[in-house]
Formats: C-alpha cells, structure tokens, sequence
C-alpha cells in the first residue's frame, strides 16, 4: 500500500460557541468562495463545546486573533492511504478500521499523537509535522510513502528524515481507558458535487451559524440526550457533510448523496473529559478492537473529543465490546 | 389617490466599509433566514462611503452597538401612495416623478425632511415621527389618508393627529443647490421571486460582503469613474435589487427580471459634502424638473448622498436640465 504525505500544512483552532458571530464573514468565504480564497484544505466540526477548524495555512490567514479562538500550537501534515486498486483485502470494513493495525497502532506505540478527520471520501491521519521522522521511519516498512509538493509526488525514504527520530521510547505507552457517550442521534455521511454548494448555500448557513437561536414557531428538540455534531469539509475540491437525520431533515433530498442509500450511523464520542492533543493510542483503543469484528468506522477528532461514528446495526456489539474494554484495560 | 402610513418604525443606520465584516452575521440572518427573526422591513445599500440600512425595530435589535456603527436618532414612519386602479393619469411615468407635485414638493415647503426607498414595487417616502402631524395636515387635501396597524388601515383625520402641527413655519425655504455626480454606470432595477433567494445567495453574499476584496485572478475594474452603488431590498415579502450592468452579469440572468427586458438606468447623485438629514427640499429639487417634463426617475436616499436613477436615453436632457438649475437656482 501506499502512503500519501499530502501538501497542506495544517493549523488545528477552536471557536468558542459565542464567538462564532465575530468568524462568520471569514467563514463563509472559506466555505462558499472558493474564487476569493487560496486554501484548499478547510474542516469545520461543530460539537456542543466549539467549532473545531481544520484550515491549511492560506485558510488560517483569514482568522483574525481573537480571544474566541484557540489555536493548537503544531503545524499538523495530513496522511492519506491509498488502497492499490489490484491488493486484495479480506476486510469489507471502510474507515479507519482499514488502517487501524497498520497506521493507528504503530504510531502509538511510537507515541505519536494523530489527529484523525474522516470524510465522505477518505481518511486524513494528521500528524506533527515535527514527528514525520517518527512517523516515516514507523510507516516505511508497511507503506512506499510518497510525499506531495507542488502537485509532485516523490518517494520519501527513512534516510532522509532521520533528523529527530529516536526522540520517542519504544515501549508501549499504557493507555488510559477513556469513558465514552453514546448518544441516540442517527448520522449520515455524505457528499455533493462542489457545483451544487451555492444550491445549499442558505440552509448550511442556517444550519452552522443560526441552529443555536431559535427559529420563530420551531419547537424545541424533543430528545435532550441527542448531541449536537456537524461536520463540514472542503478538501481540494471535495465536500464532506456529516451530520443527524434530524439536520439532513432540513437540506434538499436530491443534492446530497451517500455511498449506499439509507446508511446511517451512530456515534460514540470518546473522552469524559477534553483529551487535549498530547495523549497517544486514544484512535488507537477504539480502532483495534474495531479492526479485530472487522466493524466499519469513521473518525473525527476535534478541539475537545474524539467521536468514531460506526454502522447503526454494530452499535449494541461495539457498546458491549466498549464496555468489556473498560473492564480490562489490557495492553 | 390613498396615502398610506404603514405599520413600520425604522431605523436609518450607516455601517462604515471597514466594519462591515463585524456584521456579516446579522445581516446574512436579516437577508436570507426570514424565519429567524421578525423583522420586515430591510434595506441594504452600498455606496463608496458606506453601507446604508434602514430597517424596522425588530431588525434594528439584531445590529449590536459598535464603533462602526452610526444611527441617526429618529424613528422613521414609511408612506407609500396607492393610485388607484382607475385614476386616470396624463404620466406616464414612474417612479418619485409620480408623486413629486403631490407629495415631494408639499412636504418640501413645510420644512418636512424625507428619506426616499424606490424599489422595484413602489417607492416610500420615510418621514420622521415627531413629523406626522405635519405631514398629515399638508397631505389630507390630496390624499385620503390611512394608517397601517397590525394588517388593518383606519381612515386618518387630521384632528386626530393636530399635536404638534403648526411648529413648522410657512414659507418656502431658499434650497440649497448641491452639485451632482453623473457616473457612466447603467442601473438595473430588478426583482426575483423570494423563494428563489437562496438560488443566488452566494452570488449575493459575494457582491455584498467580499467585493471589496481581490478575487483570485480577476483584473481591477478598468472603469475608474465607476460608482460603487448597490441595493437590495426585502421588504413585507417583496425583494428588490439596484446594481449595475458589471453587478447584474455575476448573477443567473433567468432568476432576476425588470420590468421590461433591457431597461437601463443612469444615476445622478445629489451632494458634493454629506447631506446629512435636516435639510429639506432636496428630492423636490430633482424631482419637480423630472416631473414637468414626465421623466421617470427611482430615488434612493443614503446616509450621505441622495441618488435619481432615470431612464438611460433621458440622462443627456437631465444632464441639461440640472445644468441649468444650478445657474438659475429660482424658487
């Protein structure tokens, strides 16, 4: 298989809920402008603690400092694993379940903190950029790893990073067992042809800045256990949406499209807690036993927590799987 | 004909250029999200000074106080003359020309300052509150009067109203003969269905809040002398939009429609310093030439400068006219 270090250098930031006002012109040209703006990688992930923004450096510029932004200290590279079209592959399973022994393990036993940002189309591994030693060295016996410049993809070689690996031990962190929420919302992961954005262009805007107020007549939600979590991406040119039924309710039924009709998924959200950014094997603990039932899953982290999203009808097995785990935090 | 006082207390504000991305969120709310908020009554333009809004109380609320945000101190009260369906009329034209003799230039003379909004569907004449008692006693002979409340309209005498009348003096006051700008721009009046707002919302979210900035490869406007000047409107349901031709071209021709296909405007604009709002007589100073010779003319006032829209073919005659008004200034 191969391994992509693709060209983006990313900035992780959070927007605090009531400091979203103060974003929303620099926002919506990201999202809806594509002609006035340079960035090319831009995520933006509403949970109920913030509005986490994954933007390249050229999408960073449009953030003005404020005290409403928090921003991760780390320039983050985005890895993509590119499944050979002839490899065969005894797994069924989509997401990071794929990766998960190949990609997710090794770099936490490496020690090496992922960001993970799933969409529509494939699985972004972020990693330090001061880690890529760590993380090619790690990765090369597994991967031919080609690095993006320009458009270019060229093979790197552990020679030519070797500056700063060995920084990192080598025994196996233990991990901490973190709690983890199910809520009852149901999710969808979907695309649309870049073309079609303008035609949704007002009730993303509804959806991602106004859903807070209340809108004249509407009830409130009747399930107060539901979370609050939309995820949007535009990734060179491709658009993710990941969101609850009850927030696909509200877009054009023909403009959205899933990869097989009716898909839905449910969520667990990792962490009682905000994980922070310096925990290693967090994608780790919950991919592996994944990976091991072969159990489809997508994976967005965020500023705060992290949240797998797994098929509707594997939740009562990953629950009990969840909850045996907690049991025996073993290795 | 009827004069109605309709059920709108409005704000005149100005948001300075600079501060707009302070209130994208607001505005994008007021424009596009009418189930969001009550406000009904919202006007948007866009001059080189600044960008006007006049909107009722409840729109008002929305607009949070700011340093980059002017408000003139008076509530104002919309009027809007209805003629009715069998009045014959000698005019042919539209437009403030219409209502210049009956209305323009009788609250002119009582010292009443107007704030003038054409749009597409009719033209409203703001006058100030505290003016009211005025205006109805000047308008009643010509006029019956109504006055909107809550949907219904009640016949208006001016004894009901005869506080406050008489404050203002009698005699004409000497106008001021402010100097005009004619730049080489050609107007589009136009309206579109509202359930078809969305279909051009980033095409209008672009014109409106990023257009100041570069888009990525565009070349700078050759047009030097152009004006920036556009105006959308949306108002009791009804939406109207004033752009020139360059504006008009970055929209979907098929949604947006005038009156009559290929209907141009050109624009005069009133005032070499602000105008500022207590002086009188300035509509009626373009008006009453327009009107004795049936010219149909738009007239939008903004913070700073009052601008006539008047058919393309007309501007060499108007050109003359006010050329000679200035030498003459009479009455």
């Amino acid at each position: 298989m191969d391994l992509h270090i693709l060209d983006h250098r990313l900035r992780v930031t959070s927007i605090c809920k009531n400091g979203l006002v103060n974003f929303t012109h620099p926002l919506i040209k990201l999202i809806f402008l594509r002609k006035r703006t340079r960035c090319k990688f831009f995520s933006l992930t509403e949970t109920p603690e913030n509005f986490t923004v994954v933007l390249d450096e050229e999408g960073f510029k449009e953030l003005q400092p404020s005290e409403h932004l928090q921003v991760e200290g780390s320039v983050w590279l985005p890895l993509n694993v590119i499944s050979n079209g002839n490899a065969s592959s005894s797994s069924q399973a989509v997401g990071v379940t794929k990766i998960a022994k190949s990609v997710i393990a090794p770099l936490a036993q490496q020690h090496v903190s992922v960001f993970m940002l799933s969409t529509y189309q494939t699985d972004f591994i972020l990693v330090r950029e001061k880690d890529l030693a760590v993380v090619i060295h790690t990765l090369e016996e597994e991967f031919n790893i080609y690095r993006e410049v320009g458009g270019e993809y060229s093979a790197v070689l552990s020679q030519d990073v070797r500056n700063g690996f060995q920084k990192n031990g080598k025994e196996a962190p233990q991990p901490t067992v973190h709690p983890v929420l199910i809520p009852p919302n149901q999710f969808c992961v979907m695309s649309l042809d870049p073309d079609t954005l303008p035609a949704i262009a007002t009730t993303l805007i509804d959806v991602l800045f106004y859903s807070s107020s209340p809108k004249e007549g509407a009830l409130p939600s009747q399930d107060l256990d539901c979370i609050k979590f939309f995820s949007f991406s535009l990734i060179d040119g491709y658009v993710s949406l990941v969101m609850d039924t009850e927030a696909q309710r509200q877009f054009p039924a023909d403009l959205l499209f899933t990869s097989s009709s009716g898909e839905l998924w449910r969520m667990v959200r990792i962490g009682g807690q905000p994980l922070g950014f310096d925990e290693c094997g967090i994608v780790a603990q919950i991919s592996q036993p994944l990976a091991d039932s072969d159990i489809s899953a997508y994976y967005i982290s965020t500023f705060s927590f992290d949240h797998a999203l797994v098929p509707e009808e594997d939740i009562v097995s990953v629950t009990e799987m969840l909850q045996q785990h907690r049991k025996e935090p073993a290795c």
